[in-house]
């Protein structure tokens, strides 16, 4: 089978973000893949609360139907901003990030703990979890107090914070493996898990094999449903919303 | 205490049904509250998909961002788009019609059922519901398969359809109340309800209400936790978020 | 349209404490409306364990039997003594105080804590909660020890001990919000949550207006399925449940 | 050890029925028990509403408190009216026949359901097995439309509709056991049982013995926490609660 | 009726363990009631793991195969080993301990806390609790870190480490009652009960009585649905499943 | 990276299904990969009931702990026999085909519908897919009424009941896509996906490309808690628990 091309959605304006997880993604898909960078046009630099993340979906859909269709879409912010919206735009398989990586933290652990970048965010992402089904799975939500402006390999002191919480979470909540709730973590995944001694998710990482995994099976994203095309309803001052053509 | 000023915000464009909500509130609000009706700019003139939901969230947050501190918002429509973003934004009570009509359903019945346009939206709305922790009390969610634009009054054959469904749903599913799960039901809701013989939600009416009891009894959305303002994160391409000064 | 007449019902025997209770209640509803307080003959001089509840809760009902029909009634114990059964007798809506404040709390806070009384009501006051499926909001239930008999702003110390705890609950457990569950906390709410920093529920009032406004939103408590009028049961040794004629 | 003595509370004024079901007691309980039969001296003939089961739970208190200490206790309706006052009256075991038919079908079934008197009813009887977390077990509630007044063996069209609606059960919804949720049910749970061809729950057998095995298993209701004897208020009108001395 | 005949398996090899239990149970049976001590013919010596549960499982089963039938089967590890497939097997009643002992605990006290060897074996209690809908009664898991084998009254340091944690059960997390989560634990329920003044659980005493009282009230093993006998389907190196004939 | 090693577990000693699942994971899998396909040496030909899960589980636990280690398992039947205990035996991670089956159902559909083999086999799923908590994302779980042995592409009558039962589950539940709930429906997957219009699940496919993905994104089973490595236990009567040592 032809290369598969997967488009990586980044909800932030942060290029240098972009770019960085697109590399991390070219580690791990198979050769013949190919990863396009998308990053929105407009918005906030990084995503830390709801109005963050609401302007954000509304960006990551205008983006979607600016850029073709593509084989499959990854949304690479941990709340998953615009997920429905846009698998209502194509049959591709659209993946979040926080979804692949709760779940596969759930298959090789009884119990992960997730750390986030700041305490205001903790009640969204356990809501979300709880959506995702799997509360019981989790023993805890932990925040650095560091916002995501400051994750990432270039920031140690942010890693060190990390790997004190994992460490509380290992020994105090019982949890065998820590989801790393941002984006901009995902380069400090390997190590931290190799320090505290657990598994630690790469979520782009694993949301690109995720996606990488529906498309290979032959699933597509259903058009029945609650993911049916939008309704053709007029809308104003921007263009209505349109149904990708496959690639 | 002086006069309650309630900004009502229509996440459509639709004007007319902005007008034709305002003019309920009015209805039930104490002589000297104000209402002033605010519907978006841009985007869908009705909301049938989550891509319609996703675009409309933002379009509410910008427009709150845009007219200044009132002493309560309603979000009329069902699927209460930005609600959560809106919230950081301001220390007045925010209230969506969606979880107002749930939550009133819950107190007239021990089990109510919902009436909404299309049977796409179904999953949607139970999740809403469930997210609510509504779900042992909702007997079931039924589709007209009549969108958003062909409701209201001036439809008389969508009435008769609602009122067909909210008897299915009353004798063969045990519903106590019917929610009328559309901005553009609320004036037909009595006449539903006489008809039927069970009380059916006016979300818009009771919407209201709701936001007027909570500032009344002095609540105010907190500014701790997750509804803090949002974060000082540069935007590209368009203003920053802004908390609302208090009037 | 004419005036609204509430039927405030006091559960416990307090005189002195229904009456403030209804002097918070004309405080927040509108100037036409009129409190009727009504305190239970017989029974417990205050709440405290679930057999001062199920005794309180017959004599609730028997208190709405006795006094003939109003427009709405507020039940004004946190557990909602009678509130199903109270909801067979009338068409007219029942509020219970315990069920308004935890959803109010709900839509001013991602997540609230409950103070309470005594330690031994903790697991009913959570039982409730999920009951009303609210579990999932709720950052934790702490007890004052200190009981009912000893609440309200002439007890300046238990008010110091409310402000301890809610301090705890916002730093400890991440609520942002706190539900006073006690009828006789109302009068100190502002300032608890003045003090504290973030907003405290006062029961009595939100509930007063939760009734108010379901009432003036045309909504009515339903007689099909499980709050039809009570069957025409023989009772012996008291007289037979009777539905309220609408006034 | 010496006999067992068990009290079975009838919270209603149907004598009859409390013989019937003290002589289904004494068949199955070992020879050296005894069964004290008690019903309420006031309240409703049978318990079909909310209200019926309020009036009979404080009724059922105050039995308790008049008849002094048994080894056990059984309340003998499938809604458990007084169950949690009654535990805090004493320190021996306590069991509602509800739960011990529920948690005993859950037993010997994956799903089972249940048969009511009346479509009123069934939501309450939902949100009962909700509480007991057995919602996932059960299959459906269905309603034979037919009160308590004319249950029991000497209705033989009353046990002919419960066998059609246990086929129904079976056959339809997948159900592997009965629940016959009606103490005057009791007498027909050994035929429904053969007639349909799956097991049905006598619950007034299965929780005189699950009494009985707690009892002599050596558990004691809990004196710490819920069901810590009731605080010392003052009553009036009616004496004040008053724990049991032990036996 | 004529005497009761319970078959008591234990699912580990150690034949003391099985003695010991057998004794505990005649001593709670009524007189003309026989035991029949049945331990597995090869695995594990006793059950710490998930694995050790699987190998166990299906030795409870090949156990239940090779000895002819009984009126009742008690399996007696509180991991509930082979329970569904033993059901299969018979039409008689068959208990496990663990889910025999939550249920118990849950009627006799509000909250609940779980006694346990070792932390890793946590999480699998804890799902069992939720795949029993007890997880809001349960106020916490506590781990000894004294394994299986160094349980029972000739280990009285284990004793004292119990005690130690109920303490802490019961002030910290606000249990009633305590389950002492191992067959092992038996012999010390009632001396730890009395030094922590709650009642513990004696699980293998409780799941004999509740065998008891499921026959004796006539209840059998459903045979439509999930608890059907086996299909006749082939089995390879090994004797098909082969259902058990009734006595 | 050098190529990825998988050992496919059948639970049921049927060669030719074996070899048959071989070759749809060929398939799908990088060139580089390598698959070992292994079933168990004795036990059920295929599993229906929960006894022949009971047995097969351990007869899978035993052909892992005989073959050595591999870079990720593949447990390949629908009831994922063995998996936690395979967990705990290997820090490779160790994949069920039913997990990843509802898991990527869920990721292409807002609800998803279950086809079976037999009726009783119904409740079992439904469980599991509650453990996996998504309970609210399934739309219900129909059987065919053909066993397991009468599964995949040679007979056609079976895809035609498949079809049949699909197009229900979406015109009726409201279903958006299918899972196949048994290891040989995987090679009917695409013909029952296109023909009814909806996506169907092939769960040995997506099984495998799930455990390739984590094993690809460095995710390894946790060592820590529940999956540790089992306790070192004697066994009698076969060879005690081993972990097995990564390639």
């Amino acid at each position: 089978m032809s290369g598969f091309r997967l488009a990586l959605i980044n909800p932030n304006t942060d290029a240098g973000h972009t770019a960085s997880m697109a590399g991390v993604i070219e580690e791990v898909l198979p050769a013949d893949a190919r990863v396009s960078p998308l990053e929105v046009a407009r918005g906030p630099r990084s995503i830390e609360s709801a109005l963050d993340g609401t302007i954000a979906a509304a960006e990551v859909v205008r983006t979607v139907q600016d850029h073709g269709a593509y084989d499959a879409y990854l949304i690479a912010c941990f709340s998953d901003p615009g997920l429905h919206a846009v698998r209502e735009l194509t049959s591709a398989p659209v993946v979040g990030i926080g979804e692949a990586a709760y779940r596969a933290a759930a298959m090789v652990a009884r119990r992960f703990a997730v750390i986030t970048t700041l305490r205001r965010g903790i009640a969204d992402l356990e809501d979300a979890i709880d959506a995702a089904g799997l509360t019981r799975r989790c023993a805890g939500v932990l925040a650095l107090e560091i916002p995501v402006a400051r994750q990432g390999s270039e920031f140690p002191q942010t890693t060190e914070r990390i790997v004190e919480l994992g460490r509380v979470a290992m020994s105090e909540l019982g949890a065998g493996a820590l989801v790393l709730a941002c984006g901009g973590m995902a380069d400090v995944a390997t190590v931290v898990g190799e320090t505290v001694g657990i598994p630690a998710t790469n979520g782009v990482a694993i949301g690109a094999l995720t996606a990488y995994g529906l498309w290979r099976s032959g699933l597509r994203t259903s058009k029945r449903g609650a993911y049916a095309p939008p309704e053709p309803i007029p809308y104003d001052g921007m263009p209505a919303a349109a149904p990708l053509v496959a690639p």
